[in-house]
């Protein structure tokens, strides 16, 4: 076992897990009890009987948000089922906490039916403020997400957008780093799961449903999408694509290319790898144009090592671990989409808010450099630099 | 309103909610994100996809409980649905963590239909230690409870269990202080619902299922129990009782019987009232007993006023309310049992578990006295008492 694993294990078995529960107000005595449980709770009751919304007021629920997977696909890991999914969503939990202030509830679930999941989850919902659902596989989690989208509460699956809003910032100040306007990028996508199809719509500035997409007016887009999945490039009217897959097919790679990634990644400005382990070879990126930028994200194990991309002459590298440079992570995101859904009270985590928390993730990079495309997840209050763009939206919605 | 109320509505309001999430380990730098998230965190999901218990171990489900509830029964309040329940809930959660260290999570739920309920439970099992089921309104709670025995993990309705253990504890030290044998005593429950019934099992040693009960050996016992609802005493053959009340009152009212409260309360040794506000009279305790004990349980306003029933001669008076001597309270049980379910990885609360933390609880009282028949919920260490009891059935079951 590598070292950082044995670390690891050995700091999970010492405090037996990373959260706990603790009292925000005493019980000293049988006054206090009286107050904080029966009978004085009752009138904290009485009073949400009137007026459901003091629920947020009156309990925890005000800054509570559940993280909800089905251990479908969990990290690198697949489908590892509920238990051996629950650390993972008990350290998001713990990031909630340490970055945002939001109290995070991990509950890993026993079903991995679509219908299940989705009553499961409406539910569940007078419990908390929003919900973040998480490593859910495709193309489930479409479904899933999309039929929960007006039931009160934020329902934001992080393997989508927390992946697209981060990666969107780093292309920004990547293609400022190599003089190439955004608009202009040829990108291709590597992987059409959750991340990747997630990371296309944001890319080319689409609103999506399960089989139809539209162009959202006024969202900065790149020029085009190619994207990958293991039967090769996705084009209008290709067989076997799911109905997600074929969606975004309508829209993305406009020049209807064919063919395995080795085709389609010659010439093109960017290559977003959200797929496994050593899928992108130095060749491929010598086949890219010039100053080529590339995302090597998979986890643990990269779809090409950065140094070895930067030898084949990659102008910018990012990966989404943390021991290289330019760190592509959901955790930029998504403690400060929760710290607005909280701050807010929202219902929705519109795409409107999405671009916002994007471009000012680009934007607190004051001089992007090749290594220094994105912000580091210990920057100075991150997490309420974008819970303030996020707000801003809120008051000024734009797109229809 | 009442002032304590008052108090107790500006304390919700101060604080939001009573319960908040905390690291157990903080995240300080890139190297403690890398143990805590990802990659390391991928270790601690790998070992427990070898072995599914370890998840005991390496997250905090070790030591965490749902309080889960569907806002049916609440209080005194009846059917406010589920955010008004949520303060009551953070409440137990708050008293989870305060007396016995557990990390209780309150989750209120959008449903009152059984088969959705029992659902939602078995799919919420994996992220938690154990289940307290709370304030799910009689009959569906029994058949709640019951399709939940076997989920691997404790399933506990502590309105019918933790009621029946304390109020056997008190009953007990009740009929000590009276120098009556507890064997002897013919009592009066009033109220048919989760607390009565469950009650009532507790008083005759009965294990039931729906529509079946049978007499545990072993098990200490009153002589008779009349359960009354409010259309009088339960009797076998009566014919407007759901399967619970028919199953429960083909051994309890052995003499078979009939009429209202006013009729079987004449010359029964105790009345346990877990019903309703000002539902004894004065006259009905001068026809029991010599000597006789009243619990009138009702939250807010009991059956009778404790100053009254011992102006009418009651030799023992308890109560609900924490202003009263002799306060009558689940919260003297639930959070031992809980502790013991989290120590001892139970995966079952068994009739004979239920009655060591009984009779440790009467225990606890030294001396007995009229206002002194059960302990104080500030007594030292009151949790881990009735836990470690409880393990020791764990280890030398008697029952059959």
């Amino acid at each position: 076992m590598e070292d950082i694993y044995k670390e690891a294990l050995a700091i999970h078995k010492k405090y037996k897990g990373k959260i706990k529960i603790e009292p925000v107000v005493p019980i000293r005595n049988k006054h206090d009890l009286s107050l904080l449980y029966t009978p004085g709770v009752a009138e904290a009751s009485r009073q949400i009987v009137n007026d459901k919304k003091k629920s947020y007021d009156l309990t925890w629920r005000g800054r509570a948000v559940a993280v909800i997977s089905d251990g479908s696909a969990v990290l690198g890991l697949g489908n590892i089922g509920p238990e051996a999914a629950l650390p993972v969503m008990e350290g998001k939990a713990l990031l909630l906490r340490q970055f945002a202030g939001v109290d995070g509830v991990p509950i890993v679930i026993n079903t991995q039916n679509v219908s299940e999941i989705i009553q499961f989850v409406k539910n569940i919902t007078p419990s908390f403020a929003g919900i973040n659902l998480e490593d859910i596989a495709a193309p489930a989690c479409f479904q899933i997400e999309e039929a929960l989208q007006d039931i009160g509460i934020p329902v934001f699956h992080d393997d989508q957008h927390g992946t697209a809003i981060v990666v969107a910032a780093a292309l920004k100040n990547a293609a400022g780093v190599v003089n190439k306007p955004y608009s202009s990028l040829r990108v291709v996508v590597l992987g059409a799961g959750a991340a990747g199809l997630a990371t296309t719509r944001m890319l080319l500035g689409l609103n999506c449903s399960a089989d139809t997409c539209e162009i959202i007016p006024g969202h900065s887009a790149v020029k085009d999408v190619i994207v990958v999945d293991k039967n090769g490039a996705l084009y209008s009217g290709r067989k076997d694509q799911n109905i997600y897959k074929q969606a975004v097919s309508g829209i993305s790679n406009r020049e209807r290319l064919e063919g395995s990634l080795l085709n389609v990644i010659k010439g093109v400005d960017a290559v977003i790898g959200v797929s496994g382990p050593n899928l992108i070879t130095q060749s491929m990126i010598r086949s890219m144009a010039k100053d080529a930028i590339v995302f090597a994200m998979a986890n643990p194990i990269p779809e090409i090592m950065p140094s070895e991309a930067l030898k084949a002459g990659a102008a910018i590298v990012a990966s989404g671990r943390s021991d290289f440079p330019n760190q592509i992570n959901n955790a930029l995101a998504f403690p400060g989409i929760f710290l607005a859904v909280i701050k807010g009270r929202l219902t929705k985590v519109t795409q409107e808010m999405k671009d916002a928390a994007s471009n000012t993730l680009a934007d607190l990079v004051n001089n992007p450099t090749p290594t220094n495309i994105i912000p580091d997840i210990f920057y100075p209050k991150l997490a309420q630099h974008l819970a303030r763009a996020i707000l801003q939206v809120k008051t000024s919605i734009k797109y229809g």
